[in-house]
């Protein structure tokens, strides 16, 4: 008997590929016709810079946010892709796709983005720079976070679609949240986590599957997979700073953003140790629990790292975050398969969404109290953008701003990804059978034939059957 | 019969979340009372700016540092924590007990570093920016080597004692070096690693456990452990010079920390490669060498690598150390351990305490000659910061400073091993039977369970219990 | 029988640490003779500074290039080197040998490369500061793509001769094509990669094995090895941009080249999963081109990268070289195996030597195509470098001599490369046996002799002879 027979088509020889050649296509045509270098990346840099009587080319924004740019790049790349290698036989799936959906997905928020945020009337051109760079890593972001919930159950293609919707629909949430509104949102509490989360989920929702304990037997990891995802969580708490940081302002901003990120974060792990500690038989602890929850003070300090949130205030913020994300995971995610048919294969609930809403609504609060006295002046007019069309708010109403942002995040989210898994839903796709889910084999090359078939039996099974406790 | 049952309690479902908790609390408590941002974190900063003649947002301390920082975050998190992961069945506990400890560390710290140089007497506070978080982490990467001394035979709750004495001693005995010998240790030769190795090894004298060979099935690695491990070792490695050089002089400090830092280690990795072949039958390699020889010579030119060591000066400190560090791991490691009681898992001593002792001493010669011709006038007073109350200070008598600054590590790194080994030997902490040692199944949750009986005797014995050479 | 009797004699016992020694204890003599600090890394940088009028320390180059050095220098040896892990067991020659002799020949090439451009003829020391670090971890860079061609076939001694003659022919090579020639490369498509193809190739060439299939077995990787080997991929396609950025032009020149690369990446990940999925029976996924064709892109857009290529312009170069890097996998490296004798173990061919050709004929068309209305004067002269003896240059005339230097770099390659192939076929390297290539066994330590016999049949067979699908 074939062992690749399967009930359902998991091809995508050509659905694949037309897609990826389609997609790419229209990229280079539209970054011909819409895509130009702004003035600090473009040769015309040292006129202006006489012009403008910049002393050096050190303040060329380069300087400014490359280096966090390249720390926001491995998170997009490495800290998502290892992450999501934790399951026993999906690691190839879990990394390579991430890598994929990406690399299409910057290049159609350059393109989203820069139509909102980085149009020149004058010549109806975007213009990019390094900021560019990290805002569309940044909009990647919010679709791999997606991926998260629906990691092992959806084909390739599906992803791109995912990506496609979502990133079209972030540009839009990001614009209307951050202009119209005038949210501030440095690290993308509301923008990105929330409305990520909220869009994975619903997704998810939408593409339930009943049946799917039959492939339980893969849905866990083995010793050196939970080894490989700690890779993805360090490098994302490491860097976490840098992605808070890397688009408040420059000076100030980017500094306390910086500290404000590392501090909650350091917190959040003490209280995810306690919890998943206290939690289990005998003390011990979850890894699990480390690879995610560690990571929720990120989240949710993202929208308030750049105002006073003051250092206890991050501690505070990261202890919260630890004990209910981890609880997130020992309570919320089995109750949300059981009772929502929401099936969240990396508990994005917990990592993404929940700690998300906690950014929003400290964004809100810590805007809310804030003052001269302790921004300042120029501080507080600079801190949150109190000008031009902006120039009569007040602390006060910047929260209610603020609230209001939160919520047009998760209608975003939720609306979208209801939206888009019904698209998904149709059965063009080539999406694994239940059986053949969080499996690599339908997507990716094995030399499986040449295993002489009896030591097959004998090897291979106990080692990736079973949760495999002990293997190397 | 019970695969769990062992003869000791390692239970710490109690005792780990309510140090985490108490200690987390008590952060918090004690950041709100004194930890505030400094003027270039805080929303002052234009205002300053202004009041300064500071040109542009580019010259806040922020822009000067923040790239090193990240780099040094990274040795402190994936270098350190999966340069622990060599062990078979430890790697959770290497890389997992690593970060939870240095999260916790680096807290304690910010306080205790604070208090002693950060300390603004106008107000009682301690400010903070991004240079007290390079040190932060300097300070966790004292305890982290210790760690490495005992990795496997202690309990997380041991850890979490043995980093909140470790920090505090730490700073003490870096304010009694740098500040009142007024000794220069830019990449922590003394102040890290000779205290942090010291301290370790102490510790682990303290903690000897006659019988441990009981458990030597355990204390070894397997092929894929072992590639993990290299991620540890290359980071570290890669980001070195950034360690070095993270808190020296702006502008040619930097830089020449970088220089002689990237210099040494590529020498030690060639004589590492030397001494390892030379000594093996067959002329082979061991990967034990690789992963830690290799890595001496960042740690013996961290004093003097600010100083105008020369380039031909730092590939002789490193051609040196590999020679020292590898011959160490042959001969000095098994005698410690039959002749003196130590047992040194990771051979810190190999790696941190005797490369460490060797840049000091590099440290104090290179001091004691320097000369005007060599540094300049102002370059000479700048590097060694011979100032207000230092003003009459000579190369020579600086060498001596440099020299006892030696010896206060030595001293507080031994005795301070000595009590808190002391400590740790309550029978409180939960730690780990000897037959449990190097085993991360006493405090991290197995799904083991679920292998059918038959199938774990032949599956999983010569995986993990032997060698196990040719494992993928 | 044992198991380590082998036809060939791969001790290296002598010659690998005599060849370690000799030139290391070389390398201190010469850089005791030649190598010194530059203005701008030795304490007289603050005279210095202020007799020329530089504000602020942040205008030492150390703060305009030390963050794209350390994401080069992770390339070096992580990316490479895990690049290298792919093999089911040969990933600690793999990511061993890469840490040796690019250790090793960042030294050389200090030296080489400064006779040639960091010469002060005032006192005939090289002076070195952070660009040169830069240029010889690019250096070394050659040498390691040659590697991949070689990869588990030759012995760590003929990896040090490779390095050392192929750093020399490099610094020769990129003398003439840089300085004599002027042309420009600053990500290397030519004078790194074009060259380190070639070479590597020739060498190949000229260490054919006719039966090398007996070994087969082990030339292939297994599923953790595949992730490993992703680790490798992924920093260097996110680090890219920090290589072909890291010695452009202070200001634009760098901001251009960190975009330009950026999109070129993202468009060949595009391209390499349709081509691959296109060609694979039901549209399944190739590690290997998902690993190597990914990075297509990077290399090709390396000459022109600091040019106004135009976004639209790295997307075409990006999505021609992931569909013709891909095709090279499939086709032209059996077909080079078959027909021309030549065994590219890594793919060096797809992923180095073609995509470096591509490069230069870009560079060369993008270089002749400049113009001032779209450069500006000033800007056409400063990113051209139009000065002093090259004052009359026009950009038709720079296209040619692009071209010129491009053929330079391809007879060094293969020049080289067959001369240094003679030198290697020495039997004097002790290189493995066909037997036992790709195999870590020679030159590694192993606890293989614990392994009760009987269960090593059983066991390790299945696990590493066959390509093992399913393992952890």
């Amino acid at each position: 008997m074939d062992l690749c027979d399967r009930e359902k088509n998991t091809n995508v020889r050509i659905s694949l590929p037309a897609v990826c050649f389609v997609w790419q296509i229209a990229m280079i045509i539209l970054f011909g016709v819409f895509i130009r270098y702004n003035e600090e990346s473009s040769p015309f840099w040292i006129e202006h810079r006489k012009a403008n009587n910049i002393s050096s080319d050190i303040e060329n924004d380069f300087y400014f946010r490359y280096p966090s740019f390249q720390d926001v790049h491995v998170m997009i790349f490495v800290g998502f892709g290892f992450l999501m290698t934790f399951l026993k036989r999906y690691s190839f799936g879990g990394v390579g796709f991430n890598f994929l959906i990406a690399a299409f997905g910057l290049q159609w928020a350059l393109l989203m983005q820069g139509w909102f945020h980085s149009l020149d009337y004058s010549d109806g051109k975007i213009k990019i720079g390094v900021e560019n760079l990290i805002n569309a890593d940044f909009c990647v972001a919010g679709c791999l976070i997606a991926y998260g919930a629906v990691l092992g159950k959806v084909s390739p293609v599906q992803l791109m679609v995912l990506t496609l919707f979502g990133i079209t629909l972030f540009a839009v949430e990001e614009y209307i949240i951050l202009n119209l509104i005038h949210a501030r949102d440095a690290g993308g509490s509301m923008v990105i986590h929330t409305f990520g989360g909220y869009y994975g989920l619903s997704i998810s929702w939408m593409l339930y599957r009943p049946n799917l304990s039959q492939s339980n037997r893969l849905q866990g990891s083995v010793y050196h997979s939970d080894v490989f995802a700690m890779i993805g969580t360090l490098f994302l708490w490491m860097f976490w700073p840098s992605f808070n940081s890397a688009i408040t302002d420059h000076g100030d901003g980017q500094h306390r953003a910086a500290i404000n990120t590392y501090l909650a974060l350091a917190s959040t792990v003490l209280t995810t140790v306690a919890i998943s500690s206290l939690f289990q038989k005998h003390g011990k602890l979850d890894m699990v629990h480390i690879q995610n929850s560690t990571l929720a003070g990120g989240v949710a300090v993202g929208t308030a790292a750049e105002f006073m949130l003051m250092p206890y205030g991050s501690l505070i913020v990261g202890f919260c975050c630890g004990i209910i994300s981890t609880l997130g995971y020992i309570y919320i995610t089995p109750f949300m398969e059981k009772h929502l048919k929401i099936q969240d294969t990396c508990g994005i609930h917990n990592l993404h969404a929940m700690p998300g809403v906690i950014g929003g609504v400290v964004g809100a609060i810590t805007a809310a109290a804030a003052s001269e006295a302790v921004y300042g002046h120029e501080g507080l007019i600079n801190t949150f953008d109190f000008e031009d069309a902006f120039k009569n708010m007040t602390p006060t109403r910047q929260g209610g701003h603020q609230a209001a942002g939160l919520c047009v995040a998760i209608c975003f989210g939720v609306g979208g990804g209801i939206i888009v898994g019904c698209i998904l839903r149709l059965p063009i796709w080539g999406d694994p059978a239940d059986d053949n889910c969080f499996d690599d084999e339908p997507y990716w090359e094995w030399a499986c034939e040449h295993i002489p078939s009896g030591k097959m039996t004998i090897m291979s099974h106990p080692v990736w059957l079973t949760p495999a406790p002990i293997l190397t």
